[in-house]
């Protein structure tokens, strides 16, 4: 394992993109989506994606150079085409959006069609929280959720992002799942295809198994309501934005790698002081926190956290440390680098 | 155990409101909230609550004759005053307020400070969809969700309710606390103190109990993803008001019942057609809806349901049959409505 320095790294994954053809303002997303992911802990959508996105990029399921399509329908709602470029620069432009109408009439939504796997939720709703809103980051996945009740998935992992801005520390940021985890989780837990702990998902026949090469479908949180979740987001990012969903949704995986995917997301974003002073809602706001924080623990050994502190601590460390890359991942960065020339091993 | 048909439960309580001094829109929607919790099969949350509502009301606690201040602070956000009414009528006001804002301006939120107990989110979330908009109801509640690493309770069951309109059905509507259960729910079952089912909740010393005397708090679902949903939900709720929020939100049953809640709600209210063509996504919904229910069922005699299933079927059924009261709900209906001369026995 190396400790390599977030700016490498995100020189790395600009350098790579921009000599790939991927124009500036779109990489620029994709990089600092990456880079966020990895610094907070979340590594599972972090750097590690890069070689498979990059894949995607020269089979063409992913457009570098994008005319994105945008109209406004009401003062506060709007539609992205994302032209199929990386979700992360198609997101970004979407919230961005959402941003503008916000601070123009007090709340706005944009759904974003067209686009492609987005990375960590967290990227778009901390955009919002930067501009000391409300923000919600949604998007729907390919079907890997199991239905409750059923013997397979239906929906995806469909995530969900809250973020609020807080005095004294970054802002409140819920970025989760509706099922108990995600599967780039498991890929990155399993590895190379080993065992992943029980209770995660069931294999073909709807049982639960603890073999990653087996594993079909992952539990949804709290049975039919985190299906009800996941259905929410697929209605957001699905319906809303004229989508495939469901079982419809193609995979990233799985399917013909040079095939674009479809994929919908849904941003919001509402200004605080249409509802309270801000600095008063941010105040309160780090109150909550450490409230919660300060709650008598379970086991004396471990703290209270809330949504957000394991990404807060882990960005902490590895801002001075440095993001771990294991041998493989390493590996596959530096052929990358080497094959396009871009500053490798300065950077690595 | 007797059956009594809607309307009359509607009579009976719009009378009791009525002979009470309460003003006849508040009262309107106390009682079609409740009735409608009851007709939807969510007992916890129906007519079984009015003699405690009659009770906070002849205490102090509910004002008869609320003056609502509402502030439109941007063309898509606004605050309502509830002047501590009931919550039914503060939220359908705060409701009404979001989808006339959303018919002009794409979107409307409005928190709504000064409230009360609001029964089912779902009163709330239905006048969207009614409405051919999406809809999104929030409340926070006095402190019962077990914090996720602690011994004790900080957030309360805050519930979500997401409703979406359908074509040739009743809209979607998810309508769930982020705790595995409700408080009202496990009063219902436990009845005068008997034993719950294993899993619900621990005693105060944060260990697992059946004893529902002795039970503290709720788990949440999905462990730190229901307390990061909980804390969502008072953030909207507690901090967009400006009201309490967590452990300093005022109990339901265990507080003096002349006190005032101090409550917060959160609604939100979202044009469909900003978007995509309404038509087009109602028929899109009831095909998702049609997918998910004829999903392989994992035990062949239980078919697979979405959200909202079993409220429509308790709907159709007790529009035919009635609503199953028990006798201890049946007699103190009968002697309230015998103390105030509003029409039994004709009513029920």
């Amino acid at each position: 394992m190396a400790e390599i320095p977030a700016e490498n790294l995100q020189r790395l994954c600009l350098g790579l993109l921009s000599i790939r053809g991927v124009r500036s303002d779109v990489a620029l997303h994709v990089a600092r989506g990456l880079v966020q992911a990895s610094l907070r802990g979340v590594d599972s959508h972090g750097v590690r994606l890069l070689p498979h996105y990059l894949r995607a990029l020269e089979a063409g399921r992913l457009n570098p150079d994008p005319t994105y399509g945008y109209e406004r329908t009401t003062p506060s709602t709007g539609r992205l085409d994302g032209d199929h470029t990386f979700g992360h620069a198609a997101g970004a432009e979407g919230m961005g959006r959402a941003i503008e109408m916000a601070r123009e009439s007090g709340m706005g939504a944009v759904s974003v069609y067209n686009s492609s796997h987005f990375g960590a939720a967290a990227y778009f709703g901390l955009m919002a929280a930067e501009q000391d809103m409300v923000g919600l980051s949604l998007t729907h996945a390919d079907s890997l959720m199991l239905t409750h009740g059923s013997k397979r998935a239906y929906f995806g992992t469909n995530p969900i992002c809250f973020t609020a801005p807080c005095s004294g520390e970054g802002p409140f940021c819920l970025d989760m799942a509706t099922t108990s985890v995600t599967w780039n989780k498991l890929l990155q837990v399993s590895g190379d295809g080993g065992p992943i702990p029980q209770g995660w998902g069931v294999d073909e026949d709807g049982k639960d198994t603890q073999d990653s090469q087996r594993i079909r479908a992952l539990h949804p949180i709290g049975g039919y309501k985190g299906l009800g979740l996941a259905m929410m987001v697929d209605v957001l990012c699905g319906l809303m934005t004229g989508m495939p969903f469901g079982r419809d949704i193609s995979t990233m995986y799985k399917g013909p790698i040079e095939e674009k995917r479809y994929l919908g997301h849904f941003f919001m974003a509402m200004r605080v002081d249409g509802f309270v002073p801000l600095e008063e809602f941010k105040g309160r706001m780090k109150q909550m926190m450490d409230h919660v924080r300060s709650e008598p623990a379970r086991d004396s050994a471990v703290a209270v956290q809330v949504a957000g502190d394991p990404e807060k601590r882990a960005e902490r460390e590895r801002r001075q440390k440095g993001i771990p890359l294991s041998g493989v991942e390493l590996e596959e960065l530096r052929s990358l680098a080497g094959r396009y020339d871009v500053g490798f091993p300065e950077l690595i």
